[in-house]
């Protein structure tokens, strides 16, 4: 059975993009009935930028949990485990970086983007972290990762990594990866100007309540010039449009919508209402089943994921160390 | 009982530059009766130059465990461990690797030599070993380490990361440390003109036999305008009585020497002969034990030291750990 191998860093709730852009991957690639998911919430790696962020990851860490166990995720066909509970991670990431330049990491452009805002002076552990996902990816063997565009790179980094660990070991053992590029583009916030994010308060939460979400759709951010009901209107940019592709499953229905409203006659607050109750009925029953999982519970299912996947890397570590120190 | 912490990068067998840099007061420490020392034989380090030194590491070990056991490192004080049985040791550089940035490492002396040598490409795990380092002292709250004076810049570096960690969790867990400045330089090899190491082909080990150790004495070199007997000699960069600081424990008698040397009247042979004697003194005992060395007695050794380590390192790292997430 073929490995999955993903994860989320503990920041916060998770919110509408993270379900457009990877858990509805997610459920798709778990539901397909022959593949391993494994997730990865990656507390260690959530203190690459800054170390203080480790003062709420502990009540992320649960909250996460519950989006995703409230949203499908099933915890028996799905891994869920802690970065910071595996130390072999690690430890890979230790040996594999004696593979690898700085040059190398500086030439990816997410660290090449983020080493000039910080004046070529980037932190270590930022600058360690190509090598540290590559690690994540290789301990495990996993052969897909689902991905964003953006992030192409890192996984053309990790593979050329785990080859050249292969050429310099005389050995297969390491598995190059496969992207797996999903298919929706990153959602807007409601502010229509950013990608949606906690930190720039755009986001509809997955946890949010009704009441929260009508506001919150309300104020989303459509055609700046579709004053009257009767102006055409304009779909690009219009953050009610891109929330109902990725939530109105009727297509068709979606499709006349987007006509009506370019010819002009469909006012906003007709759209927002009917996406509001897109994302209301989608929401309903998951925050049903999360107002019944409590913290020990949740707790419960982190600890056995996390046992499981400790067998899986005690061993698969002790293989990658017998290949290094024959 | 204040802890000490030292090592060596197994890359092959030691030699009498060692003894007199490191191990000579290894002994002393060990034997002061109030401290309590620890040995990391770094062989996960040891790759941080080239992954390809992994070859022999197994070899080097064994080797180096005979030239402690033999020397009068005792197991039952002295506690010996591999670091790649530690990966608590690599998560808490992990940890650490956070609060440094590229320039606070690229400023270490040996760092900065090094990066200028690889055209400032260096290797990352290079790079990373100062925070290595760091976490090699800072798990084990070890208050002294042996060194060198090259090295003193590294452990500046350790104690404000030390202390960048206890200031950025509110905490005084993790220990500085205090350098132990070695009173020997750096012994020179037999050709006079470089420090002495394996790789240069110049050096005396601790567990060469007799005839060997004769030969190489009989090669060392002196002073070359000290050609005839009768001819005033110069005991500066004279290798023979380097050595025989060291190893002539008499030491009016040699002060005598030197007197005589510097004046005219003293031959080489002679001199050669008496070093000859001192070292081989020093090492047939050593000899002796070396030889009823057997690898499995020494696996135990190695095995029952990191065995009680890894329990330190359990305790520890849960420690720093539970201060890093609140």
């Amino acid at each position: 059975m073929s490995i999955v191998v993903t994860g989320d860093r503990p920041t916060g709730k998770l919110h509408l993009g993270h379900y457009a852009g990877s858990l509805q991957t997610r459920l798709m690639l778990q539901n397909s009935g022959n593949l391993k998911v494994i997730i990865i919430i990656a507390d260690t790696q959530v203190l690459n930028n800054s170390i203080h962020k480790a003062n709420d990851v502990k009540n992320n860490i649960i909250e996460i949990m519950k989006d995703y166990i409230s949203l499908g995720i099933n915890p028996d066909i799905t891994t869920i485990f802690l970065q910071s509970q595996i130390p072999e991670l690690f430890e890979l990431t230790t040996y594999l970086s004696n593979l690898v330049s700085i040059n190398e990491i500086l030439r990816i452009p997410t660290i090449k983007i983020e080493n000039d805002m910080y004046n070529s002076n980037l932190n270590m552990g930022f600058l360690n972290y190509p090598i540290s996902q590559t690690a994540d990816i290789a301990l495990f063997g996993a052969e897909y990762v689902p991905v964003g565009v953006d992030q192409l790179p890192i996984i053309h980094f990790a593979n050329d990594l785990i080859q050249k660990f292969n050429h310099s070991f005389n050995t297969a053992y390491l598995k190059t990866v496969n992207p797996l590029l999903s298919k929706t583009p990153k959602l807007n916030g409601i502010d229509g100007r950013n990608k949606m994010s906690k930190s720039l308060n755009n986001a509809i939460f997955l946890s949010d309540d009704e009441k929260t979400i009508k506001e919150k759709v309300f104020q989303m951010y459509t055609d700046p010039n579709h004053l009257k009901i009767s102006d055409p209107g304009k779909i690009e940019g219009n953050v009610v449009f891109e929330c109902l592709d990725v939530f109105h499953t009727n297509k068709n229905e979606l499709n006349n919508l987007k006509e009506q409203y370019q010819k002009g006659g469909l006012g906003d607050t007709h759209l927002k209402n009917i996406l509001f109750n897109d994302i209301n009925d989608f929401l309903s029953p998951t925050r049903e089943i999360r107002e019944k999982l409590n913290n020990d519970y949740i707790i419960d299912i982190l600890n056995t994921g996390t046992s499981k996947i400790k067998i899986l890397a005690e061993e698969s570590i002790q293989n990658i160390k017998s290949l290094i120190f024959k």
